[in-house]
């Protein structure tokens, strides 16, 4: 006879193998994008496949099945049962895939990120068109297949954000474009803010890098739990609770650049080393969703890095480690200079007022796709048409238009719209918060950040997945999805930087 | 109906998953060796292994046999031959593990990893006796499962020497030992080889590594497809044809162990860039042999780069590389620092005569071992003795003896051997290139490599695992394994450089 604990005993070895793919496939990307030779690129990009292909064999092996009736059978506690709940989530959407189709579809995505940098080393669309037709036809079928009960997109979008939904989000994402438009327009029509004479200069790579390392450590990442490399697109992977990677990206000619990409990713960081050390193992250790996961980077790139107190406190450290270039430097100009608006046409080097009207363009274009109103071979063209009709720039070319961003050619549709909920999250958490510590700011103008730390790791982090992601957002903020409180500290921070109404 | 062409479609297609998984356990190893934080190991470790069952259940699959029968009764090509020798091979010999046996020696090869390295921090061996039984047990337990003919070390061998038995290595060994041990009595006799003043001084690291990278190039190792970075014990792994990685050492006050550390896995890495691309992905595109890799090693690192005409080129590199410590060095002195005998207690820091003698104590501990005649607890004291009879020396702790090599701990027994094998292969190689190339040391002393690499990649490199080991030897030599050479060799440049008779 088998018993609950026979029973959970083999799930639980079950979970291990899915973290240890989950983890090995980490290290394929985290080396892909820093260390690897390029000539390892379509090896590695069929590694990958190939592990994708064994993940699903294992998600739709008939004995999980089993084991997950025979648990939900039985009365279990909350982490467990919230473990059975995701596991069947990711077997119940396996299983409606073919396996000719995951390998399909990877391959399909391996292909499409070789054409994609190809097609913008030649500044060519056309080479990358056959790819990503190939890529979005498949992503149609996938949606179909796995057929969730609303429009085809959502069946994409509820990967990376569980229980959205395109009824939910669009009317949303259209107040928020609103709104956002006219603060815009406002900041537009007032006079430009001056640049200080650092931003002209050079700063040395070495002390760069010494400083984001500092930075990683001030705010609390575990530099024994972890490291960070550098790569041309900063990322963390997990490979372990207690292997945990970040990567930044410097340029001499922008300081601010490394800063904000390392706060960034120490964002995504400091969340995975804060999950419970008893759900490592489990589909537990993870966020709810990549909107609550951004919630994090976002926090800490852009509340915390980008506020006058941050700079309080790192306007001294940068004159002491850069005394050559930086030793006139002060907390209002860089304050100034990491909060300039300007729209323009790429979106990683976007502000925080345009940011999201990048991500609307995305998530329009990428709703049309699937809407069947829009084919790949009129993409370009609709990517002008949106920029100029949000931002008011039309793209001289595709590199710096349609081929700018990576996630199409990875097949990640239904992702974007996640980098903006990640925005309206951190306003919700952060207003929690300063209700909580009403020493907020002080505390950051002291450098002293494991008070908000310490917050989001009681709150947000020790939680893992055990949550939906909104389910989380109310039980810790009180309210539900918003864009209020996003649009609301936008405001209170552009109305005394650009002296609006 | 299933045609020839339908069989070898799909066993291609398993060949490159088996590659697959290959690729990526070497950038698990790789990455563990390198870049990954301590805190990781446990969880690497449990991946390692979990892949491990994978490659398992993927060999033992009936479908693979099946293929394997049906590609057998067909006309194959040579090339085709061969790989399903191979597969067969492989899988022949996985069939007789049981699922849980691979488990459970791939988990206690991951605790021995971890507890050989607390032993050696602590300096005690107790630490670390629990693990080794288990390690032990398991592998006893393993060749009695593989059950091949002759005793139950030739199961072990096998896996590295495929073909090779003890019943015709021990006797060649034991020649081997008697004969290096007259030579050592004789240089130890002689008068000890004076010091150079630039073996007191520090190299600057960074000046170290431009050289290793000089020399990957210089002899011949492609670094668009492949790196270097540093390990605390060099290798190399490969992770595609277009991505093969070697490591090396660099301390500032031995310039010459960077320098053999990068030559040596140069060695193995030209090797592995040199294998037929037709081959990638099949089991073709490897040595057939651990001892025939070792041969490349062996023959760049001792044969050409110990040599003299080596360092009739690399002085002068020396001198204008490290005009502050070496303005004053000269080609013999660095001949002579290169070659110095010693006999020492640790195995990779063994001159070329002593060196095959720390390999023969442990051929003849782990032969004991197997054959139930020594037991763990017995094994501190039984290297000691064995130390002090062959080198005259004891160590006074376990980390300077039997604690030193991380080889056991990963359940390689059987692996020592096969460097041995490789010296002895290298110097069969060499005479057999020397008779084509009547100026191989000009070539050398004028730097220029492309001609004994050329001449490897003709005879060796190319072939892949076609051949069995020796075959290989035979084939390309004329005459099969043979300790003379390689004694002949070493006579020849200790007669000159200690004055013998």
């Amino acid at each position: 006879m088998t018993t609950v604990d026979d029973t959970w005993s083999e799930l639980t070895a079950r979970m291990r193998g899915f973290a240890d793919l989950s983890n090995v496939n980490a290290l394929l990307g985290w080396d892909q994008e820093t260390y690897m030779p390029l000539r390892g690129s379509d090896a590695r990009a069929r590694q990958m496949a190939t592990m994708r292909v064994i993940r699903h064999e294992m998600l739709v092996n008939p004995r999980l099945g089993e084991l997950l009736d025979r648990a939900g059978d039985e009365p279990l506690d909350r982490p467990r049962q919230e473990m059975v709940r995701l596991l069947r989530r990711d077997r119940d959407r396996a299983v409606k895939l073919p396996p000719e189709f995951v390998r399909r579809l990877a391959l399909a995505e391996g292909r499409g990120a070789v054409a994609w940098r190809v097609a913008r080393e030649e500044g060519d669309f056309a080479l990358y068109e056959p790819a990503l037709e190939e890529i979005i036809a498949a992503k149609r079928d996938e949606a179909d297949l796995v057929g969730l009960d609303g429009e085809r997109y959502d069946a994409l979008l509820d990967q990376f954000e569980p229980g959205m939904r395109v009824a939910r989000l669009e009317p949303l994402l259209a107040l928020l474009r609103a709104e956002l438009s006219e603060l815009l327009a406002a900041i537009v029509a007032a006079p430009q803010l001056e640049q200080a004479p650092f931003e002209q200069r050079l700063f040395p790579d070495a002390q760069q890098w010494d400083l984001t390392m500092r930075l990683l450590g001030d705010l609390g990442f575990d530099l024994t739990a972890g490291r960070q490399d550098r790569s041309a697109h900063p990322f963390t992977q997990t490979m372990a609770l207690g292997d945990i990677r970040v990567t930044t990206r410097i340029d001499e000619r922008h300081p601010l650049s490394g800063i904000y990409s390392t706060v960034h990713e120490a964002g995504h960081g400091l969340y995975e080393q804060g999950f419970e050390p008893r759900f490592e193992d489990t589909p537990l250790a993870a966020a709810p969703s990549l909107g609550l996961h951004e919630s994090q980077s976002r926090l800490w790139e852009n509340i915390v890095g980008r506020s006058r107190p941050f700079w309080d406190h790192y306007a001294p450290v940068m004159r002491e480690i850069f005394p050559d270039v930086a030793a006139d430097i002060t907390a209002e100009q860089l304050y100034v200079a990491c909060n300039r608006v300007q729209p323009s046409l790429i979106r990683v080097e976007a502000d925080e007022v345009t940011y999201n009207l990048h991500i609307l363009i995305r998530f329009e274009l990428e709703l049309a796709l699937m809407r069947d109103q829009l084919e790949v071979a009129e993409l370009p063209g609709a990517w002008g048409d949106a920029y100029e009709r949000t931002l008011g720039l039309r793209p001289e070319n595709d590199v710096l238009g349609v081929m700018q961003d990576i996630h199409w050619s990875h097949g990640s549709f239904g992702y974007f719209p996640t980098y903006t909920l990640g925005n309206l999250y951190s306003a919700l958490l952060w207003d929690a918060y300063c209700k909580d510590d009403p020493a907020a700011e002080d505390h950051i103008g002291a450098g002293e950040f494991q008070h908000v730390l310490g917050w989001m790791r009681e709150h947000v982090h020790k939680a893992g997945a055990i949550d939906q992601g909104e389910d989380l957002i109310r039980r810790v903020t009180g309210s539900g999805l918003d864009h209020a409180p996003f649009m609301q500290y936008l405001w209170a921070k552009y109305r005394t930087l650009y002296n609006l109404a």
